[in-house]
């Protein structure tokens, strides 16, 4: 019952990740979100805010709390974010006297966009372990096929006869930089998200900078000197990166598309999909669902800059605007990587020699 | 296990739609693929294309056909489209003998689009009883504070005291407007696809025009003149008229938050959304949502209009980006008329008197 | 000294439209914005509101004004709109005594936005007449090679042998419907704005609705209930089915790309563009062109749509993001039809026979 | 007459950028293409490819060319791209004895791109100069004003109060980080684009990484191990930061707006836009500019997106989208840093002390 082919019954075969869309579900995020708050119990702890019996009280009890997910689906109709009736719930299961420490001095947003974080670490490792495969898979079939001649095709007319190596070159190079570019983009990314209810920490006092601290260091996280409750631009880079990386691999789809033509043959694929009106077909369909993914990020990256114009402190409309793409936006950037893989894994034959 | 906030375990509380979900269910697609080509086997039988008695088992044994979703859902991995293996598990549910005369002379894309079609026309029905509704509510909320006086802000800044009716017929006139547009555009949306492999009925020879007639009319589509596989401006045209309804409504949104702004005060909420840091807050969540999704609307919008681009016969590239995009638009036009729905009932006073 | 290919010295000659160009010209503007006054003039005088006398010789004055360009450049930088200092040079052209009778109870925005629409309607028509053209062209090219072979193709596969005619009607069925739809919301766009500061005309007492009867006669448009200052969706409308009738004709221009293929050879161009590098090229400019401008226009007509989100009474953000974009669109169109007309005359040849 | 508000008579005194748009210019287009191939012939006569005599021969008469504008845009409407015609003009300017060596080994793209690359390098050094002068600007009103309160908001309800300096941080960041990210990207976007007629040098034999080395070398880009004609990540990296720069300027506008509203009046603005019907009026037309070039830009970003699926090795369909979309995005982020500084210089106050 999804409008989203990322977990369609049917179409996520085609078009899912399942690797991936686990990073998405209630209970990843909710893991997450109750490691925040154990972080930050500790952390307030180590500063004196709260007794470290208690901070050790808190951290246990977190471990064993079952959320009621009916419920804090309905509560968020109503609050607009799962903050707030997930701590209604963390406090209830705990003893009324350990309830006041939890979720101290934090808000919503702190839980929310530090989960989000903690989950694309390790989806942007899984990321960068793709691109690394596809470079092993181009070096391959470089070392197969390069010297194969290939017409050059400019402004979709035979040009003059390159070979597949120079071909090949044009979808490693920019991979080559993708990774570069993740690099750069990740100490903006990777960091806490902390800082209570206007971002100020005001309820820290002078020890809001050493909780964050804290925090950040058992998260494994950049300690930013302060929120980024209203600063989204790592979130628009992380956007961007994703478009670029899916354009990229849109561009392998259509050069195998069109290599890929009967009266062209330049590439041969061992399996294409088939049809329910021409058994004899063999269609390039992981090269054409390069193209289309490659065309709905490049749609859906506008959609995070919009959300870049993020009013006051804490702009609700802008933040609920990043829900509803950027994660369509990993998804689309998982299925291309892992269809890239198996689309170049299928080459038997490249070239026109 | 969902990156969509329509279908999220948590987020679809706020952003979901329980009522028009369901159409995009595995079972309600396949259930219009089956009544397709029951219609098929009919307009066949009436056309001399097959044998009546034939058609009258072969529609009586569709009613019964158990559908392996996994079996489909692997196979659309490797066809591009789910209508190969829906077809394979037709005939193989069938007796032997009848197998040959299922999906005779069509293909994947007749039933796929046609399913789609069909579904969306009660939707569209919902959302044209949800545009009543809001009528409805914005004229009832006239009739209690249209005499109300309001300051009117152009430019962000005071301008001249107007009265709520004022505000109000800005709400309310597009809306009229839309419902026009959708009278105008069904006829060209509810329309029969059936072209065979090419789009041409090459299977049918003379007979294709008078079968597509009997299938429109057993279906309650158009009969068009040909197949439009290759033809999308219809689908873009939808795609327009959802994001022109959503933008009605995130107008509707952006007012409501900036009047409910402390210092205005010129609209009062039954409920607002509660926050984990301030529990005195009272957040015009629902207002916010409809600003967050007229944006997303506005950015998918380009993605349909990206797949007008539609080459040749068929473009499954064009196709399948249509599959990203267009479900998530109804989501988001059916999300955000719920939401209008529910903020206009929540609205216990407007003005400034 | 542009950015804008429509405009630019060298690349207007592939992507600008000299016909259309002009109705976006300051001059095209301005006069539009007088004829406005003049209208204005003549209907308060109508219904009494000013001396008939005086009216006269406004509306005769008017026809003498010249404007300083500069000024009003200048001034726009300040003010965010051309029309405070049209208007205050529109009175000090005037006798003093007439002076205070010009704009009376209008505002910038009744002119600005009635001076797009008339402008808009007479490009309207060219391109409804250009859609003619080129489905004459069409037609043409349907009676000298419908009967040809071509190879069907699906999914960039050869499917089966269909006739020019086929491939030809689907091209040239989504240009009746435009026409159609043309029809359709032209009604919606031609309209009157006029309203006065906040939209309700306040200044005019119980006269405003007839004296906006009787400008919107004068000039030939429809007079709306009320302003639609705030009630964009005549403009995301507008915005949308350009995007349709670019997405149309790039379905066009990619057929035609994959067809002029040399090692497909199913359509021989008259004249392609040449190569710097390779004299012997004949490269489909003209059809490359087609599917760019799609794209483009996919591209810009979001940022219509995000602009539907137009707060309070007038929203300078919105307002000035259509400016932004909706022009381009209409140039992007003008682009698109002139060079598919252009590219369909150069066809000597379609058809695999 | 132009449809670009960047260009407009009137409009670009708001919209316009009279510092960075004649690095759009045709003549500085022109400009830096000469420079190109007076580096190649140069380059070429070190690597004993030219005599350096011939070579010093055509450096000199480079100089004195004069291009025929108009020829130069009639073959473009030809050709699809300028350098056809700017090559045969080049040619015709010397002595016949010369003009094989001219262009020797070189295609369109190769001066076309480099032409860019080389308007983009000061384009991109201004705008680090008006990043730092914003960051200044920020920093002088921290000093100012940053001590007095503010009352935070959040989901547009007022949180608790803060102080400015809460709100000026979270402007400034943004900046710090888009000057990091510049850094970081300009090693991949200042590269020399030379590759011939299929992006292989293919008529320089061994010597082509040399000639372009040297030519590199000269105009003082990157010499990067291949041309990158149909590798566009650079340019779509390139847009993203375009449109990362304009949302961080956005959110200050959207700030500057809300504060603005006469019943908050936390911020006081030395001059604002007056009105046609309300003189009374001050409008905060700078910061509505602001949100209104953010949400153009994030419109945009898609389109050199849409580009990166850049087929085989040259496309003329997803260059010619380059070119109508990316010199807008640059127009773009020039009026909106240029704005932005006028803004915080109009600021006389902020807070609500």
């Amino acid at each position: 019952m999804t409008s989203s082919p990322f977990d369609h019954p049917l179409l996520s075969g085609l078009l899912g990740d399942e690797e991936i869309a686990p990073f998405f579900s209630a209970s990843a995020e909710l893991a997450e979100m109750v490691r925040f708050e154990a972080a930050l119990a500790e952390g307030e702890a180590a500063e004196g805010l709260i007794p470290t019996e208690i901070a050790r009280h808190v951290v246990a009890a977190l471990k064993h709390v079952q959320f009621d997910l009916k419920a804090i689906r309905a509560a968020t109709a109503r609050d607009g974010t799962i903050g707030v009736e997930f701590v209604r719930q963390l406090r209830a299961a705990l003893d009324p006297k350990l309830r006041e420490y939890v979720h101290l001095g934090a808000t919503s947003q702190d839980m929310v966009d530090t989960a989000l974080v903690l989950r694309l670490r390790p989806v942007l490792a899984i990321f960068r372990g793709r691109l690394e495969t596809l470079r092993g898979q181009i070096l391959d079939l470089d070392r197969k096929f390069g010297s194969q001649k290939l017409m050059a095709g400019t402004r979709m007319q035979d040009a003059i006869p390159v070979s597949v190596a120079d071909r090949l070159s044009a979808w490693l190079e920019p991979l080559d930089r993708h990774d570069e570019r993740l690099d750069q983009l990740m100490p903006r990314l990777f960091r806490l998200q902390f800082g209570g209810a206007a971002g100020t920490l005001d309820k820290l006092g002078s020890k809001g900078p050493a909780v964050a601290g804290r925090i950040a260091l058992a998260l494994g996280l950049e300690a930013p000197p302060r929120s980024w409750h209203a600063q989204r631009d790592a979130i628009g880079e992380l956007a961007g990166w994703l478009s670029l990386v899916t354009g990229a691999l849109g561009k392998i789809g259509i050069d195998v598309v069109l290599m890929a033509q009967n009266r062209i043959g330049a590439v041969k694929l061992a399996d294409g999909g088939g049809s329910s009106a021409m058994p004899h077909k063999q269609n390039p369909v992981k090269a054409e669902v390069l193209v289309a993914l490659a065309r709905y990020n490049a749609t859906l990256v506008g959609g995070v800059h919009q959300a870049l114009v993020h009013d006051q402190e804490r702009s609700g409309a802008a933040w609920t605007l990043e829900w509803l793409v950027l994660p369509q936006m990993v998804m689309t950037t998982a299925t291309s990587l892992r269809t890239a893989m198996t689309l170049l894994a299928s080459i038997v034959h490249i070239g026109e020699g």
